[in-house]
């Protein structure tokens, strides 16, 4: 388990990367169905359960609320104004649900900002490139100049780079891997600039880490290594990198002019937002439920993860509605700072520190908000007896499934210290990475039912572990 | 047929939009294949077809050569340096082809420049926009200041618009119509600016005229009214759009702020590109293949149209490395200004004027070279039954279909002015208006097989057409 979150923690969503394959394996491997444990509590919970689904999924409240979320807040880098008031947003909105100690839990976060950037081959003759600079990259004035100007150097692998490593210095290198999977692929964006500094270079491009979209560039955040110089970093289209690798190929010397106002500013305070249904028996037995308020500052961060936030915010919401409250309390925690320095999850596992070990679950919804499958779940044999039982009371929307491996960025540090079981919220994620950290992360990509059914799930799961006659062990 | 190709004309790309349902309608009405009459001569031109195809679909040949033009050259809006480049390549590698009578045909173009734009939702929040301003609109520094700025009238049509006439006077009118087809939705992109101006708006946006992409505007020309003041006018996203009525609906007063520089410049020297395959018989007869080399200014101009450039030119490549000399003369177009104007079809009537009634075809492929379906015609009843037999010559590519309603914009004039049977190259449209106009219309769109086959469709309905003993009447 500590590997694992520790994975998790460096590569926010490898998550999916990792579940996928452990879904197809599990349709192979899992015992069928019927197989699956029924212990004696089950059947007191199909009631409940029923209300709970029928409540999330008989009305568009949370597709509703992420669009007030993403229309009239918007995206919600750390560091924004947007961010603060998304954060007070959802203090008062879980307020007025009815939501109990509700409070925000401050937090420094870094501030980085993008600025102006652009991106152009200037020869064999000027074209302009479609590009995002990697998040916490550094300007292109840190060299001095006031651009950073370089001949193309393109590689397909780390390998690659390492046997023309000669070549490097003074260029810029473009790392053009075909996207596989996010976890194959992501490590260029991760790690490729301090890869390419080390071998001299000026600056760093990276073949968008998605499917090819429309002309479409996705950010995300880069990680200097300390041992190499910090040159400056932008992810552009998979369409600008096949152009590019046509004309290498055909022989062309490429220069390509690369400006960036990127840069830090001081930390400034942020924080992470809970709110909570009390347990009726229990109340310092917790299961957390959470998704992540920040986003990158492109497009309205409704996939990532303004859904995660309101589906797992909905999950109260309707137990209080319906008045259902568990032996155990739940506690929704909507972090900060997930995509450029993880300091929510960070801060929380600290400022909770005295408690970790009363933590019977906890739970992330990062990976959109599409049809729900079911989860990824980390911990015991017979905790994961325990939570498929409970994802048995889901077969009605399908979501039912419990794979292998569940954590997510945010949680990972409390998970990892506190021995934690993890869940992740599990979906067809076929869309994600198309619009993920894209301009075209906006709600029109997220239905409403399916959006709900998410809701339903996460209630469902939350409730009923939080009620059960034993804790989850 | 003169009402028909008036149309075409002001809305360039309606044939498509006609000719959809058309294909529809041909399926019910169509006698069936085996009633396609078989004249003597079509089995004389199975041998010359089977090499025409073989040697079209033998090699990515015509693909390659697109990549050259829109990867060196990019984009190509009328007035620009690369358009100049575009038109001397062309020229220079047609006369490397072997091409007969190559050479460039003087037109005046004009020059609109974009310049930088941006708009933003200034009230309630912050919010920028993606946004493309239209082609030819003016700039907003045209009504005084720097900027326009207004509050946000969204309407759905022209009824509703002039419903709320009394509202438009210092706003910005935003058409917020859902994409049907193109030449229902193209007319808020058309006509909207002055139908907006005429009640006294500022500005006028457009919801992007195509179905929703990944946040991807669409540009394209609008055309002023004499009678109305002519204010700036750009398209966002369907997303966007989207954005601005959930905003409105919910009551939300919305101010946005429009900054664009665009305007004109003084009208520049540009020409069409001409090449021939003289005829061996009756060289003064003449068949017209063509696409449009001139772009927008965003993208690289691969579907729209540089692709049909190819296509036409590589049946007369093909045709000269065959050895396959028909009787008339088969002439290849590569028109300018289509996108902005529409000079070079205009000038090519005037400068041809005398050998117009020397025309025996003109054909135009501007729907891009996606998989090819056929063609479409307008012509005599007799002419149509003679393409018909050529199309069955097509079969093995499964190209063969010949609906009602041919034409193009570049070709417009001619066939107008000299009653010329008009053709266009049909293909599968399901993709071209997700990125027709679009900064994502760049050539890994498209197929190099399906491109193959459209020039293998060409190249035999050419060189049939230009070889048949009889004139096509």
């Amino acid at each position: 388990m500590r590997r694992r979150v520790g994975i998790c923690l460096a590569l926010p969503f490898l998550t999916l990367a990792v579940t996928a394959p452990a879904t197809h394996l599990r349709a192979q491997a899992s015992p069928p169905e019927t197989s699956v444990s029924r212990p004696s509590w089950l059947d007191s919970y199909r009631e409940p359960a029923s209300r709970l689904i029928g409540e999330a999924v008989g009305s568009t409240f949370a597709w509703d609320r992420l669009s007030i979320l993403t229309d009239s807040i918007g995206n919600r880098l750390s560091g924004t104004a947007a961010l603060d008031r998304a954060i007070q947003w959802a203090a008062a909105e879980m307020a007025r649900d009815g939501l109990e100690n509700v409070h925000t839990e401050r937090v420094m976060v870094p501030r980085w900002v993008r600025g102006s950037e652009s991106a152009e081959i200037v020869e064999p003759a000027r074209h302009q490139l479609v590009m995002l600079g990697l998040g916490d990259s550094v300007g292109t004035s840190s060299a001095g100049g006031d651009v950073v100007q370089g001949e193309i150097l393109v590689v397909r692998s780390f390998e690659e780079l390492d046997a023309k490593a000669a070549s490097a210095r003074g260029r810029i290198v473009f790392f053009n891997a075909p996207f596989t999977s996010y976890g194959e692929t992501v490590r260029f964006r991760s790690a490729g600039p301090s890869r390419a500094a080390r071998h001299g270079a000026v600056g760093m491009l990276v073949r968008a880490v998605g499917p090819s979209g429309l002309r479409t560039p996705h950010t995300g955040a880069l990680q200097y290594s300390s041992d190499a110089p910090k040159i400056p970093a932008a992810a552009i289209t998979t369409e600008d990198a096949d152009r590019l690798q046509r004309m290498a190929d055909r022989g062309s010397r490429i220069v390509v002019r690369l400006k960036m106002d990127a840069h830090f500013e001081p930390d400034v305070e942020s924080a992470n937002v809970v709110g909570e249904i009390r347990g009726r028996e229990r109340p310092d037995e917790i299961v957390v439920v959470s998704g992540h308020l920040d986003s990158w500052d492109v497009g309205a961060g409704a996939t990532d993860d303004g859904g995660g936030c309101v589906v797992t915010w909905e999950a109260l919401r309707i137990m209080k509605k319906l008045n259902l409250r568990p032996r155990r309390t739940v506690r929704v925690v909507l972090w900060t700072n997930e995509e450029n320095g993880g300091r929510g999850g960070l801060a929380y596992r600290d400022q909770h520190r005295a408690e970790l070990s009363k933590h019977v679950l906890m739970l992330e919804s990062d990976g959109g908000v599409f049809r729900p499958l079911g989860f990824g779940f980390t911990g015991s044999d017979s905790a994961r007896q325990a939570v498929k039982a409970i994802a048995s009371l889901l077969t009605g929307i399908a979501a039912d499934q419990v794979s292998v491996g569940g954590g997510g960025a945010d949680i990972g540090p409390s998970v990892q210290e506190g021995h934690i079981p993890a869940m992740s919220l599990e979906v067809d994620g076929s869309k994600y990475f198309l619009i993920h950290h894209t301009p075209a992360d906006t709600i029109d990509k997220i239905d409403p039912v399916e959006m709900a059914k998410c809701a339903a799930a996460v209630a469902v799961m939350a409730y009923v572990v939080a009620d059960l006659p034993q804790r989850l062990d």
